[in-house]
């Protein structure tokens, strides 16, 4: 157990604002403490004697050795509450009240003082604004719920109380139990970072779930998530994904939208098992609690009706898992044991008439297979069969084995008993198939996460000096935007540019194109922060001949001029003409995000990142590994990999520009937004031929 | 009712093959018409004198005035009992008995047998190897399964029998019920295109649900849908949708894959809704049967527990359906109804101290605003608010407003009884929000189908026996590959080609280059159906000026030469030089599809089609409308429609050549495959540049 050790295994909690007023909070989570709980209750109450039986205390300063406060009194006097709790030395409080940030900017107010009070006496706060909560090892049912959870191993926080109360009730209903139960109100203090690090270290809870509309910290969540993901699945509905749920989650608890790119860049980086839906996050939570995690991703299916089998076999080509191939051996076993009419491929289709012995032996054979790494039993009701005895067969079987299995059982009165037997042993059932096999590919998913290898991004011995010089010298200008006049910040941190100059006069214009040229034509174009599409204005000439170079200069600067008399003109950038046989123009990118910082874009230049929308993100620091991945996420990736007969692209010198952009970000908070566009990948390596970036003066 | 009414309605059934064996299928079938038909049963077996009470006749042939025979009898004696039925005069055969197509070749030829008796005399039969059929509007069960169907809307067919007994199990759980519930067996005689027909013509089926391995008549079967689904939504699942799963089917039914991408648009153009899973399948079934459909996209999500609220506002998002923006009127109305903490946009958050009044009140409110088209009513437990009282205000509602409803009640047993008045009005419930949202969204995706207009494709005026005369000129080459020799099809079917001539000698060349350039710069090719790749031997030749057009011809054929000296070499195509200012390469393309005839493709040339796969199909013949469409529908679409500054393409000319493309390969069945690769798109027109096709000589 971690620091919130106390808070979930308490010995004595009281309740401030106890009262037995029917219909009010205060008595619920009175009554739901008292009702259960293996501890001592506490109720504090000034203006009552007695509570539900027990003796009221004035106040909650006065009461020794309490663990946990529990905080139901009206928001005008919750701080003061709490610091009496911190001067008496309990160590946590739950903050029923609401009344705080999500209701205007007196309660906002209110909210950063509990924080501060929090951090004065170091309390553990969950709240305000919550509905409590749960710990089943005890008993513990610290919320105004009407319904204590059953025991389990799945550990369950919610930005959501009302989710709460939902998700207890219907989970009763299924047998699911849980570990703890957290409803985590505004998160003033204790957030989901904490909780996660917290039951990452308790071995009673096997998984990790949550519902959340924001990530406080997002790279404190990226890094605790990391770690705990290692060993203990982490389920997640981040709610908001859409525009539509972005501003309902606004509304609803005042979240700060996130991008949701960065979102979903930072939960699969931190190793979390991202969801879309209710349904998903209790079949993944299930099945990641009850059953083992598989070596590989052959299953086998073995039913008793074809057409279902079926199904199952396309929701096995949905997924990331595989169809066994069942070994010469097992197959020779098929066939002598089962009927003629059976399929003794994979699905194995015993037939109809199948009783359950054909059934265990079959699913014996199919699981002593070393190609089956998991498996669907899959049954439709027959006249011969008994869902009962199934059930008790293929729970023998799974302690036999090990093996994960899912069941679908296709019926419906007739499959409850069966199912309660098989849910009782940990195995997942279902009537439709599809979802039997998402939730093995659930299983395969979080293999694939708790086997990474995490590498430290790499530092490069780059020229921070020169690049912090560069950008002083933008905001000496009084400028928060920057173009090709900012080159030499990439120089500087190491990523390849083409030759190139910045000249104000035609003689120079002339001397900068013999020293990029050697001879050859060179591009030209008009540097000045104030004119952002260059070429609209005919800002850009490529391919002038050496003797054209210095007449260009004059139009280039005439044409800016002329399109906008007051734009700042730095001058002209006389830059090395690559060739571009075999060169792909990719883009490398970062912005900001509020809740995660810097993000680093991978994409193809021109439509691919634009009109397809075919780019990729991380969060920074990439590593190595990481901007790797990056390269084979995008659709058009085969273009970088010799497609239509041409050379590959130098891969690794992407790889080395995505790391070396995201140490320049990581380093320069100032960066706001950063694009190398085009970033030229050729067989021979890359160039950075265009930049552009945004900078926050007050970072610098 | 249509033709198969007597089917389904029959006054007497015979059982042939009845039998009072325990656990036989004679026995379950008799007796499950003797539970509850409210018709009359006869049983026939020559070794019996009663069963189960029945009189036992010696033979079909023998029993007047029956009007569905249900044959249980071995395979060897199927077909004299059939004849026997048809001698009598018997129209419907339901053949139980399996042991047919989809057992070897002594089956498969008894299952051709069986066809040609139907022809003979003229018989509707269901199967072999069928479960059989219920009509619950008589209680009739012929089937074999261990329940029967409760009363419904909802008519079912399923090339599954066991797939029958697990859904009527589970419905039967739910309170969900069929009218009509076919197992199809092997399809022998009447297939899914009959009882889509016979279910549209039937006013008591609401709704067609299918579960198909596969479709025997595809052409046949868009048409009958496509009338059909204009007033009754048909809802399939066609496994075998993964390559994986296509061959599962193969082994279990022995259906011939036709091509995925051909059901995909086959099952669009017939206005099929195709899902993917049991739950869809179901999930949208309901809702089709129970609720009206929306005139508009607008939902109205009201609730007590805004976390929840956020999850349903993302499953909007998701959809194609949208937030509703509220008018004026109902904002105003919500601040002055709803507690000040309540969020009056939608979601519409009434907060969790609402009782049921609260709810309704909302709902009132939401369901009287104009741009409300449906709603979602969520709730989670909370102490004040009785589950039973909301459902019965929801049913109030739903009937006062005729709008549809989907209802996500988030609990367990505590929401048994409301959710079971909410489906017996017909209004879907569901724990998850996504799921009711989906099912929405399947009311607004029939309403689109509901709404189409199916446009005749046009028939153009074209030079149909030049076409002919080019194809068999390349049969009578012996070869079935035609490549740019063939360019006059295109001519003949009216699509743009640039001027060309095919020449075999270097004077013509240099006249050929005269005429085509005038004066400017031609493109040269080899022509040879024996040279695949032109480009990859040097057999293309771009921007040839008219002084290299003679030495550019001798190039072209000595390298084919080398290259391939057994090559037939047709000669040198000479072609005008297209200005690519502005063009986008395009693809349009066609092939064969074994269940569903000639499928047209088109998408943007190069790594659009081949690496991106951004492509899109329609089974011919294409109408103006649908070839529209079909532009809109590839991701690359922007780069037609004038993306990064450029002049957009002429959309109506690519519409036509889609067109045109498809009426030649409908005209000509001997055209196995065709490629016009690039049809070069300009702002002025289009130009087919280059052509290739398979043809298949015995066709012609």
């Amino acid at each position: 157990m971690g620091e919130l050790a106390t808070l979930f295994r308490p010995e004595r909690v009281a309740v401030v604002g106890a009262t037995d007023r029917e219909g009010s909070v205060g008595r619920a989570i009175t009554a739901n403490l008292l009702a259960d709980f293996d501890g001592a209750v506490v109720a504090v109450n000034p203006t009552k004697d007695e509570v539900l039986g027990l003796q009221c205390h004035d106040a909650v300063g006065d009461v020794p050795d309490v663990d946990v406060a529990v905080v139901v009194v009206p928001p005008a006097i919750v701080l003061d509450v709490i610091r009496d709790a911190g001067r008496n030395g309990i160590q946590n409080v739950v903050v029923i009240t609401a009344g705080f940030g999500e209701s205007g900017s007196e309660g906002a107010s209110r909210e950063r003082e509990l924080r501060a009070v929090a951090d004065e006496y170091d309390l553990n706060v969950v709240g305000p604004n919550s509905l409590g909560i749960m710990n089943t090892a005890l008993e513990l049912n610290a919320t105004f719920g009407p319904e204590n959870a059953q025991p389990g191993s799945i550990s369950f926080m919610s930005q959501s109380g009302a989710f709460v109360t939902a998700v207890v009730d219907w989970a009763n209903d299924r047998n699911l139990g849980f570990h703890n139960v957290v409803s985590l109100g505004n998160k003033a203090v204790l957030d989901e970072s904490d909780f996660v690090r917290e039951w990452g270290d308790d071995p009673e809870t096997d998984v990790i779930l949550g519902y959340l509309e924001d990530v406080v910290d997002g790279r404190e969540f990226v890094r605790a998530a990391r770690e705990v993901t290692r060993d203990t699945p982490v389920v997640v509905v981040k709610s908001g994904r859409t525009e539509a749920g972005a501003s309902a989650a606004a509304s609803h608890t005042g979240a700060i939208a996130g991008s949701e790119r960065a979102y979903e860049a930072a939960l699969d980086q931190a190793g979390v098992l991202r969801v879309e839906s209710v349904q998903d996050l209790f079949d993944f939570g299930s099945i990641l609690a009850g059953q083992p995690i598989p070596d590989g991703d052959g299953v086998a299916i073995v039913t008793n009706a074809g057409g279902p089998g079926v199904m199952t076999t396309d929701a096995v080509g949905d997924s990331d898992l595989s169809l066994a191939s069942f070994t010469d051996e097992t197959i020779d076993t098929f066939r002598e044991e089962l009927p003629d009419e059976a399929n003794v491929y994979n699905p194995v289709d015993i037939i109809g008439d199948a009783p359950v012995e054909r059934f265990a032996d079959a699913l014996d054979v199919a699981l002593a297979d070393p190609n089956v790494d998991a498996a669907v039993v899959l049954a439709c009701p027959t006249a011969p069969l008994s869902f009962e005895e199934l059930a008790d067969a293929v729970v023998d079987m799974s302690d036999e084995y090990g093996t994960p299995i899912a069941a679908t059982l296709m019926g419906g009165s007739s499959t409850r008993e069966a199912n309660e037997t098989l849910s009782a042993a940990g195995i997942p059932t279902y009537f439709d198939p599809a979802r039997a096999v998402r939730s093995l590919d659930a299983l395969r998913e979080y293999r694939t996460i708790s086997r990474r290898e995490y590498t430290e991004p790499e530092t490069f011995d780059v020229d921070r000096e020169t690049a912090q010089e560069i950008l002083e010298r933008a905001a000496r200008r009084d400028t928060n935007r920057l173009g090709v006049e900012a080159m030499g910040l990439l120089d500087a941190y190491g990523i390849p540019t083409p030759a190139s100059g910045i000249v104000d006069g035609r003689t120079e214009a002339v001397r900068a194109a013999e020293r990029v040229g050697d001879g050859d034509p060179v591009v030209m174009k008009i540097v000045s922060p104030d004119i952002l599409h260059k070429s609209d204005i005919g800002g850009v000439a490529v391919g002038v001949p050496p003797d054209e170079v210095g007449d260009t200069y004059e139009d280039l600067v005439t044409r800016a001029r002329n399109y906008q008399p007051d734009a700042t003109i730095l001058g002209v950038q006389v830059q090395e003409m690559l060739d571009m046989d075999d060169a792909v123009e990719t883009i490398v990118g970062t912005n900001r995000d509020p809740q995660f910082g810097p993000l680093v874009l991978f994409g193809l230049g021109g439509i691919f990142v634009e009109i397809l929308e075919d780019a990729t993100f991380r969060v920074a620091p990439v590593s190595e590994p990481s901007a790797h991945e990056m390269i084979g996420e995008i659709d058009a990736a085969p273009l970088l990999r010799g497609a239509r007969g041409r050379d590959p692209v130098d891969e690794s010198d992407i790889v080395e520009t995505i790391q070396r952009l995201s140490q320049l970000v990581i380093d320069f908070p100032a960066i706001v937004e950063l694009d190398v566009n085009p970033l030229v990948a050729r067989p021979d390596g890359v160039a950075a031929v265009d930049v552009r970036l945004t900078i926050d003066q007050e970072e610098l």
